[in-house]
């Protein structure tokens, strides 16, 4: 059963919480202001991007080659789609001076047709949509209609969003099924997503219909993306190899697909854009297409933190419980569409599993990609590093250290900011007469719930303690029901009610309280917070006697700027509970709880230059292991870090 | 102090071993005539060599283009040298008159001046000399020397040995350190070890004065290989790659390499010239530079089973204590030039780690390139095997889980047949008074000691069995030392001279026994031989927390076929020796001691659709683990195999 879900209005929900005010405010005071600059060549060593050259170029405004990648364009649209979420929390005339700015360069661009991508417009438009497998017109094009959306829903300015509806318009002559129409459908997926946003705005069926349409052509017979292959002579990049049209989720259609195959930033958004179609039309054989791969992805090829995509060739899905820790690709971007996916199957049917998921890449595989101060970023997110590896292993080249300041390809860093700049629209959810909060973050909620506007306001200092104290105001008595999100990694909780303990039931992970709230009633929600080890399915070979210490949504990790080196020697031996300490330590990597553990250290003395041997003994002794959490790591320096440690 | 050993003159040493008659055998009757047709493109569905045609091409005997790598002359050269060493022990005149006629071959590609290499001959001999780097001609020449030379003491035939002889002389009025001539040195060690083997034939002091410029002038400034390359606009394939000249171990003059580092192989080559020559020439500084190169790599590079190369990027060293099982090179060559190297060091000086190395890498990770039908081949030798990580890991795809039937680049079949044809090279030496036992290895062996041809036979059921029987006749009673090899494997040990205990004195690992020796003395020597299980060096991150199975020589592995799969679910626990069963099995896989022993097996039941969970337990049930010998895995069809298990 497929029901529609009432989105939260936007600008409806204010962020007052430390943890996420920290990061937000950073990405709004560092990130946005220097990726502008980024996006424009002013980062002095920084790779550079050439992305606003290329509009100036492709408006006739400069000369010049088009430089950087074919999608280079969808760099300054995450950009306007993360500043107008920044706007809407924090209005900045000045930024939005410069995002006026930035439209005004892009739509210059815009041919009178309504195409819009500067890689065509400067090498030659008869040359475009002769490539929709590997030349990201649709990608950009996508993105840029996300961003005009943000941009109109923030600041009611239509200047792009008229621009990208001329530009859908454009898309919608020259592909689809009718006769005389290219059935293409594009190479990396975001555009249905988007489409789907546009149609939101705009209720005009072409935009749902076209979002459909390239949905369920993916992967038809006769594949398209061979038969445009053939018809112009385009080079295929995975021909010798295992992926083929596996790497685009291209090789069946998508009712079709049993596994997340391929690249997983384009898995994360296809499916994300099959969940918004499944939702919005009532699709039951599409909402089971997005359950199957939902569970592939979180049931058998996500790492804990969050990240997914187990191998840099192709920044790909690999096979089942392969999950390598040190040649992870782990991309940001990955672990961001993650989130959009488990928001979007919330949206098709509000379970905690979605929202459990959404968390853990939230608190840890996502915002492990930004340095603490804002100003870099990291493409690859391991779960063990060994400097050296890094260094003069080819097969870890590709596992940084530490962040990089740019990259030639910056997909990630303008994604971190528009997902963390819109944390708003994944905490809570409205579905008929019931309100439901998936993420515990301090602030305020306005929502329309069984006919009132209704206010809930929460304060808490997760995910630091499980305390979350909320009040709810509707300004008169009225009926509804409030569902709370009993995470996962809770087995211990309690429930006030002004002050009187209730057990509610329990609904698909939520704890539903339906009854006539009034004005002032108070909760205390208190979830166990304990620290603890998890351990890995015994299917995945790579975790196999080994332990992931952890404590609320964060997963922790061992740094060498806290533990030495040769972290591998460290074994967790027998901890009980009580002897784990945890201590707030507010000048630490931005405020954080740090967690102490007993463990072992094996010695590494004696053995001078004898590799292997029955006779040597190999001693442990007592160490003090110190842990932070995740996302925090790399921002001392080099040096070993390790996720999983042998128990 | 280095001393010049006495080698063991050709014909002196006849082999009767079961182990070793069954592998050389093999070589005999399946491993040389099949690589012959394989050299002449007469294997249906292998990779076809063209390097017979090659030569005629070359000779003008047919028209057409090079084919294979620039390399491929090599090919026939180390088949030639194998089927020399197989002649010696097993006269066979068909054989004889193929190997005749190969040769002929071979020497109507030779030029008037003496070049020979068809790669160039094809291809324009105005650019010979021109990319010494990369083009492999004083390889292809170092095989070709080292096959003429074996042929010769063989057979007494010169055919060969001339035509190189003359190819030599062409070398040295071409590279060199006198004015007008090149600098140069070759991308690809060998022909130093090559030239080295042609003075012990000739006598020519210009044979031992080029190899000894060959390893004095590599790396030295002005880089050859730079001024080369810059001067013939030569491609650099590593420029961008750390390696740069590491690769080719020419970043430094070779007495201030400090580390094994780049393409293993190369490594191994030049290394053994370098003993070769520090041994002849006396040279402390170029022997002190083998003794710091050999510790780095059996100290600090070497895997359990001998394997050398932690990397397929470059077939190279990375960096120390960098072993990681599943990703591995461990090319069948690298370990095949680890025996050369330090059957090298023994000469220099009769220390017992050197054989105890030789030992190691000869009983698995050289036969383990070969499939006991002597059909197929290994190139990389991994230690740990997943079948579905070789085909859906492009980080692994390298490793693949059966032997192959040939390959475009076919090195290493050739190099298994001339090293285990020439076992009897291996086995012992003589310096001075002494006769050195390395291996044990059941047969005849003459040697020239003390001025006396004295006889020493050995019969044994090594590796399986740890006696050793030696009766010693020097056809009258004659004054010299024998030295016995303990090896490191072995902690307790008991001897008997003529039915008494001895307790001889150790020196440099090897039992000395000086006395004077009548016809007919007998030795028991009796090597305990239990299974033990090894740890490796804590400095191993791969291997913390794992052991590996070892009996006398031998390494173990668990193979799926007899333990099923999810072999990462297998642990030891704590296993008492008597729980260690032994079976002599004549059937199985060409005739092995199998092993069992308990160990535990994790559940993987009782997860579902759960990836990391801190409450479900991961329960072990006690099971009986079937080892076989590494060299003897993949010979039932595809399936997982495991070295190193978790405690």
């Amino acid at each position: 059963m497929i029901m529609s879900e009432s989105t939260i209005k936007l600008k409806q929900v204010r962020i007052a919480d430390p943890f996420w005010f920290r990061v937000r405010d950073t990405v709004r005071r560092e990130g946005i202001p220097y990726q502008w600059k980024a996006l424009n060549d002013e980062i002095p060593g920084a790779v550079p991007s050439r992305c606003m050259r290329n509009f100036r170029i492709a408006a006739g405004k400069e000369t010049g080659e088009h430089a950087g990648f074919v999608f280079q364009d969808s760099d300054i649209a995450k950009w306007i789609e993360g500043a107008a979420y920044s706007l809407r929390w924090h209005p900045d005339p000045e930024l939005e001076k410069i995002v006026d700015g930035a439209i005004e360069e892009v739509v210059a661009a815009q041919q009178p047709d309504g195409y819009l991508d500067t890689y065509y417009i400067i090498n030659g438009l008869d040359k475009r949509w002769t490539n929709l497998r590997d030349n990201h017109e649709l990608y950009c094009a996508g993105h840029m209609i996300e961003a005009a959306v943000a941009y109109y829903l923030v600041t009611g300015k239509r200047v792009l969003l008229d621009a990208m509806i001329r530009f859908v318009d454009h898309i919608d002559s020259v592909l689809g099924p009718e006769d005389g129409k290219l059935r293409g459908y594009p190479g990396h997926p975001v555009i249905e997503m988007a489409l789907m946003k546009l149609y939101q705005v705009t209720g005009d069926p072409k935009h749902l219909n076209l979002a459909r349409y390239f949905v369920n052509q993916r992967g038809q017979s006769p594949l398209f993306f061979e038969v445009e292959g053939e018809r112009n002579h385009n080079d295929f990049y995975w021909k010798d190899s295992f992926f083929h049209y596996q790497y685009y989720q291209a090789a069946e259609p998508v009712r079709e697909q049993a596994d997340a195959v391929g690249h997983a930033v384009r898995a994360m958004y296809l499916y994300s854009g099959m969940a918004d179609v499944a939702r919005e039309t009532g699709d039951v054989s599409l909402a089971d297409a997005c359950r199957r791969l939902w569970r592939s992805v979180v049931s058998r090829r996500m790492y804990v933190t969050g990240a997914i995509g187990s191998s840099e060739y192709g920044e790909a899905f690999t096979f089942d419980y392969d999950l390598p820790n040190d040649t992870v690709y782990g991309e940001t971007c990955a672990a961001i569409g993650l989130v959009f996916f488990a928001r979007r199957m919330l949206s098709l049917e509000p379970k905690s599993e979605y929202a459990d998921v959404m968390e853990r890449a939230l608190y840890n595989g996502v915002i492990s990609g930004m340095q603490l101060d804002g100003r870099s970023f990291f493409y690859v997110n391991p779960l063990e590093v060994l400097p050296e590896a890094s260094l003069k292993d080819h097969g870890k080249q590709h596992v940084k250290v530490e962040r990089q300041k740019w990259f030639g390809c910056a997909c990630c860093p303008p994604n971190i900011i528009r997902l963390v700049s819109s944390l708003e629209d994944y905490i809570a959810s409205v579905r008929d007469d019931a309100l439901y909060l998936h993420l515990y973050v301090g602030g305020d909620l306005e929502a329309s719930v069984g006919g009132r506007d209704v206010l809930l306001k929460t304060q808490t200092d997760y995910p630091w303690d499980g305390s979350i104290s909320m009040t709810v105001d509707p300004g008169e008595p009225v009926s509804f029901t409030l569902n709370l999100r009993v995470p996962a990694w809770c087995s211990s909780w309690t429930l006030k009610l002004n002050g009187e303990p209730v057990t509610p039931d329990i609904a698909d992970g939520y704890l539903s309280l339906s009854r006539l709230w009034n004005p002032g009633d108070r909760l205390e929600f208190s979830l166990d917070m304990p620290v603890s080890f998890l351990s890995a399915n015994p299917r995945i070979p790579e975790d196999a006697g080994k332990a992931v210490l952890s404590r609320g949504p964060l997963v922790y990790c061992l740094e060498e700027a806290d533990n030495g080196n040769h972290l591998h020697l460290i074994r967790l031996g027998s901890v009980r509970p009580e002897e784990c300490k945890t201590e707030w330590k507010p000048e630490k990597l931005g405020g954080i709880v740090e967690i102490s553990t007993p463990g072992l250290r094996e010695s590494d003395e004696g053995w001078g230059d004898t590799l292997y041997s029955a006779e040597k003994q190999i001693d442990a002794a007592p160490a003090v292991l110190t842990w932070i959490p995740y996302y925090a790591w790399a921002n001392r320096g080099p040096g070993e870090m390790r996720v999983w440690i042998r128990k």
